[in-house]
């Protein structure tokens, strides 16, 4: 029995039940639905947030969990390690949808697009009011060189640019003309007129962007965050921007989502907010099934060698 | 005699200095100071308007004009080909920034910034408010296929679309899947989720909008217009907006620029208004300075291979 704990659109049903009629596939609405099928749930399809000890231990036929997202930090991974259950997420299917987040929104700063908008609701045709900025040929540095990263540079490529990737190894990835280690970010920082922080929360990298960072940065920089909003201390970046030491900061991400009104992120001019959506896409479910559906299949040949599988010692 | 219709800033003025000290370069400020140098004029630098039979019957040691700009439709083509004087123009160097401002609008109607920013101005994080859409996979027709559609073609690959060139000749051009003539537009439009023009003036396409070519287009269109504001019949454009026959509309050019206060078009909810910016750039001296000094070498080798000519019998 394959237990999915929410419902999918007819459309998805549809396809499922067409490609895989062999199968038993069931959607349910909530946990309490989830908890009656739970002993002969064999493969369990998630959002993850619904998994414990408890579950796992009630969940005695359990094989494989396929999470619906890429975070997987809080599975009991001890429990379903003993238990030899494989888990595997959808890493990767939001690369298409944070790489057009982060073109988009250098575009909509560099080519001033809120003072235009706000010229345009009072019906103002003036040419000359903004300072229109190329995106064309500039640096770009992403902070967390994997597969979002690289999409990000490959856009980067498209629009000139030259771009340098740090990661933790600081090894070779695709469509960075650089690659740097973490340890060497602040060295590289002075060369970027855009940081792009994809990092995941890892401990390593909490509160990585410090004033010191900031500093190092230029003073025409735009700086966006769309990895975890622990990266950043937001009160050293609040500085770096009221001082002038960066030009322009988006926050995808921050500390505590959603950001409480009267926040000072709010008001301040130079900083560009949007509520965690560079992960959204119309083609989300229809990615995270695919992935889904390819795994069913190995899963079937009783193979072990499932795409994004997930390593339990190391948790990611 | 070199002589520049305007003062170029410094930085520019010491280039051409350094770069070519046996000159004599002029910068004025007004006609009346280009008047003063007129008989003496041997290559005259201008953005054009200036420039009529007067003139050319004054500028009798004129030899060459280089306009900074792509439009010289205005210049009285008879007497300057009467004289045997060279005119060259600065096409081509749109393209970096028109691409980009079409990207930065397609991306910015798909990913709903104008809602997004109201948002933030009224200090609101919610991610479900706006159904965000993917530019990334869509299929863009690009009505005159020249040197700034190819690069918006381009750009269109990188974001792994399916690009369709419409031109007068329907010849195969550079990053478009497929090309076709201007006579079969009616048949591809219904294709497109993105339907862009870069039309220059001419008689031809004066009109070629209508409410026809709008109701062939998918109810989910957007129509970028950055060419010229006389292809489209903005009646029927207002119609196919306000019927839902297409999704929605983005104008960098119109009919009567500014738009006066009051115009329909400025509260449409589906129509976004830019000021005639698209091929603004920072670069834009710069770059057009680049074509000059190569013209400049060519002409004083006493060579007639300048870049971008003006066949002066065509006009263009």
């Amino acid at each position: 029995m394959i237990v999915f704990s929410r419902k999918l659109a007819d459309q998805y049903q549809n396809k499922l039940n067409e490609k895989f009629p062999e199968e038993n596939f069931i959607y349910c609405d909530t946990i309490d639905e989830v908890n009656t099928y739970i002993q002969d749930t064999e493969v369990y399809v998630t959002y993850a947030s619904d998994i414990n000890e408890e579950f796992i231990r009630k969940a005695v036929n359990l094989k494989w969990i396929h999470v619906l997202s890429a975070g997987v930090d809080n599975l009991p991974f001890e429990s379903i390690k003993k238990r030899g259950i494989f888990v595997t997420n959808v890493r990767g299917i939001h690369k298409i949808q944070m790489s057009e987040y982060a073109i988009s929104m250098l575009l909509q700063v560099y080519r001033q697009e809120k003072p235009l908008i706000k010229n345009e609701e009072n019906q103002v045709w003036d040419k000359d009011a903004v300072n229109l900025r190329e995106i064309t040929g500039k640096t770009m540095i992403v902070v967390g060189a994997g597969a979002i990263g690289s999409e990000v540079a490959r856009l980067g490529k498209a629009f000139q640019m030259h771009t340098i990737g740090v990661s933790r190894s600081g090894k070779k990835v695709e469509h960075f003309d650089e690659n740097y280690k973490i340890s060497e970010l602040n060295q590289v920082l002075s060369q970027a007129d855009f940081v792009i922080s994809v990092l995941p929360r890892t401990v390593e990298t909490k509160d990585i962007f410090k004033y010191e960072q900031f500093k190092a940065m230029s003073n025409h920089v735009v700086f966006l965050n769309m990895g975890r909003g622990d990266a950043v201390i937001e009160e050293d970046l609040l500085k770096a921007i009221r001082e002038g030491e960066i030009g322009h900061a988006i926050l995808d991400v921050v500390k505590e989502e959603p950001l409480p009104k009267g926040h000072p992120f709010w008001t301040e001019e130079n900083i560009t907010l949007t509520p965690h959506l560079s992960g959204l896409s119309p083609e989300y479910v229809h990615r995270a099934l695919d992935i889904f559906e390819e795994n069913l299949q190995i899963h079937r040949r009783n193979e072990d060698s499932y795409v994004n599988q997930i390593d339990l010692t190391r948790g990611y």
